[in-house]
């Protein structure tokens, strides 16, 4: 028996909105640690967090800051991720990375638990936490594509302005207000920080998360497509996204048209495989107006399932929505389970 | 030469949201009016109205209101349709409508004069105009369909909830500023006024526009999917849509996947189409972050695509995003069009 009965972990990027609902996870699952460390940028050091009834100073995060560490979480941006998780895997920490900046590398595993658990266990001490747009869709779609098989997926997204992080929240709720006091709303962050334009997401509808690409698709809508077809290793699966930023909060909606492999496949079919799926939750009943939105969806752990319909043009395609809490299974909560399943696996 | 000068023109439904709209273009656009009668449910007539500096006086809508008038515009529900377009024809006017009440008529055209204008000239009294999610996209899709051969077509809305009447917009703003305040939502209307349940729409997205048919689509979905293939005139076109409300105000966006039949089309051949065709404008440019909005599209008559993209997977699939003032092209424009269409082609 290899296995420690308890842990150090870090959390780097302690102060932000994902590393919070991390926190927060960590406490209510009663994850085994020993010893929690919070980290953060130089700027945000010296703040003191409370985990529990505990107040934790949270401590700049160095190269130094993972010694003794045994699993440290990133959620403090990809550029940090970039430059201190080799150094935490030096010093002999697992890494669970929320970042874009590992997910592509062929050496990282790209996990879903739900999904592809075994993967963790080949890491060679990071693995990456797929995008919030992926993950609850590739969460939906697997139990699925396990069935009845699946070589196509074109996704349309309604997303949350939390995706963008706090100022992106704090920003809604500032133009919200200035429009319904007929004041001219100020747009200095959405699309994207640092792009060149801006435009004001109240009331209104942005095609555009992340920057474009040459191809004239955005960087989100490429993590979808390249990110799904790693995790369900299938790099033959046709995979099109749509990424659109909408005015609510939280959670991420998705209208998901596929095609599955077999004949003969129903919705009900669907229905019954979605509600034997870990982590899923079928709310689908037209007659009784019952379907997941982003409201109901939010401060909740599962990925939520609606609106299953046969295409009436094609007998193996299928649509559904699908909304999950972005920063929940989209972040804080596949990133803990990740940490939970290198534990319960012996595979630190 | 039988064309007259001028018209006996009534506005049915003139007190409403489309009707006020409608009244804006006759004068807009200076359409040949002779006299202008503004008819009503017996609610609200008795209210005053501007046209131009003409105060008119609404009169309640029964069969003898359609005496002597030759084009008359009906926008009060399809309930008011079904009993009084027919007394309206009866007594020598041609009617344009905008409920559902007669879209699927097969005696009845259903049109989108970008697209087959020549159907006007096949009435028998009425002409029905299309739901306006369905508008905007046929407009969009039939310059490359004719350039190019289509076979599917796969929609996703976002809708605005001035398509629910002006008392949905009123729905969202009490909710937006409840919400902001902190203070619970009140929903008493929409997805679907009358329907069992109502859910804030608010910082919310629904998935439910219309009620529910038996085979788990909403009307609203069922409307684009026969009307796109009534105006298109190709029964074999594949249609598939998911629709959406938002909160927002005005405008409908579309996230559109179509595939052509022609091979070797390439997205600047698309560009090509879409600007050379009439009420669309080309709004395409990533580099400098133009595209289409719900807010930037408000109060104009066009149609605008940007987000013209060919699929990564098939060489015959294409992504679009298209948006238009539901109200003006969805709605009034359209139907002022098809009305200007009777007079200039000598079709009343």
């Amino acid at each position: 028996m290899t296995e420690k009965k308890a842990y150090n972990v870090a959390v780097v990027g302690a102060t932000g909105a994902v590393g919070q609902k991390i926190m927060q996870l960590l406490e209510n699952k009663s994850f085994p640690i020993n010893e929690l460390k919070l980290l953060s940028s130089k700027r945000s050091a010296g703040k003191k967090l409370l985990f529990g009834n505990k107040e934790i100073t949270v401590e700049e995060a160095t190269p130094d800051s993972f010694k003794g560490v045994d699993i440290a979480l990133f959620s403090a941006g990809g550029s940090i991720s970039k430059e201190l998780a080799p150094e935490a895997v030096k010093r002999g920490a697992v890494v669970v990375d929320n970042t874009s900046a590992y997910r592509m590398d062929e050496h990282v595993p790209l996990v879903v638990p739900e999904v592809n658990n075994e993967d963790i266990a080949n890491h060679k001490g990071i693995i990456a936490n797929p995008n919030c747009s992926t993950i609850q869709m590739v969460a939906a779609l697997h139990p699925i594509k396990k069935s009845f098989g699946m070589n196509r997926i074109i996704v349309s997204t309604y997303q949350a302005v939390s995706g963008a992080g706090a100022k992106a929240t704090e920003e809604l709720k500032v133009q919200a207000q200035q429009f319904l006091n007929e004041e001219e709303m100020e747009a200095n962050l959405l699309p994207v920080s640092g792009d060149k334009k801006h435009y004001p997401i109240a009331f209104n509808a942005l095609p555009q998360i992340d920057v474009f690409g040459d191809n004239g698709y955005t960087f989100e809508e490429m993590k979808m497509i390249n990110e799904t077809k790693k995790i369900m290793h299938d790099e033959a699966i046709s995979v099109a996204a749509t990424c659109v930023r909408l005015p609510f909060f939280t959670s991420h909606a998705e209208s998901v048209y596929i095609e599955v492999d077999q004949d003969g496949v129903e919705v009900a079919d669907l229905w019954k495989v979605l509600e034997a799926a870990d982590g899923i939750v079928l709310q689908d009943n037209p007659d009784a107006q019952e379907y997941p939105t982003p409201l109901s969806a939010a401060d909740k752990e599962d990925v939520f399932v609606g609106r299953v319909r046969k295409d009436l043009d094609n007998p193996k395609g299928f649509h559904l929505w699908v909304v999950s809490d972005n920063l929940l299974k989209g972040a804080a909560w596949n990133t803990v389970q990740i940490a939970q399943s290198l534990i319960k696996n012996n595979w630190l």
